[in-house]
């Protein structure tokens, strides 16, 4: 069975080499061969870490046969947004809940005090 | 080599069932068996995923011996989050870019009309 999309993103994600190899290209596209430089490993060990970024949808890479420059590409990263989009809402609520409280002991601590 | 936080984090994410027992846990802490009820898989397999996601800092489980609920633990999320915040930068800057790209196009081709 092949791996839903989310999960493939996910996976790929779970690797230092291939995040810094993303962060790079936030600052536009590039060859391989300057996407190595960085890096202490072989050109054939960076381009297997391109192919998982590019088969998870991070990446995308030219068609020219001499040049394939890689551009990051945002949707899969989107998808990793929209989907911790309702866990940050309970984080939020949480913080919420927890500055309320916070409100409420320092109204018990100063009862004579001025509101702010 | 342990792998690092994030990269642990990302894995344990790469996996349906695992983001499925995550989504369940939004709505409160609950036990191994509650959590097992909607997936067609054994107990020993459930378990096995959340040793998975404690061991990433998603979850924590309780210290009764016999009942140890499981919640969901925001902070391995938040770091996911503030990971995206720089990527998020990027896409905003590019939807930006072609906002502005189509409102030049519309001012081109309503030379003589009203702005909005």
């Amino acid at each position: 069975m092949l791996p839903d999309r989310l999960s493939a993103t996910f996976a790929a994600l779970a690797d230092p080499t291939r995040r810094a190899i993303l962060a790079r290209l936030i600052l536009g596209e590039t060859s391989v061969t300057k996407l190595a430089e960085p890096f202490d490993m072989s050109l054939p060990a960076i381009s297997k870490h391109l192919k998982v970024l590019e088969r998870a949808g991070l990446i995308t890479r030219g068609r020219q046969a001499q040049w394939r420059p890689c551009r990051i590409e945002p949707s899969a990263l989107r998808r990793v947004d929209d989907w911790l989009e309702g866990y940050r809402r309970m984080w939020d609520e949480r913080f919420d809940r927890l500055e309320r409280y916070l409100g409420e002991l320092q109204a018990k601590e100063k009862p004579h005090g001025r509101k702010k």
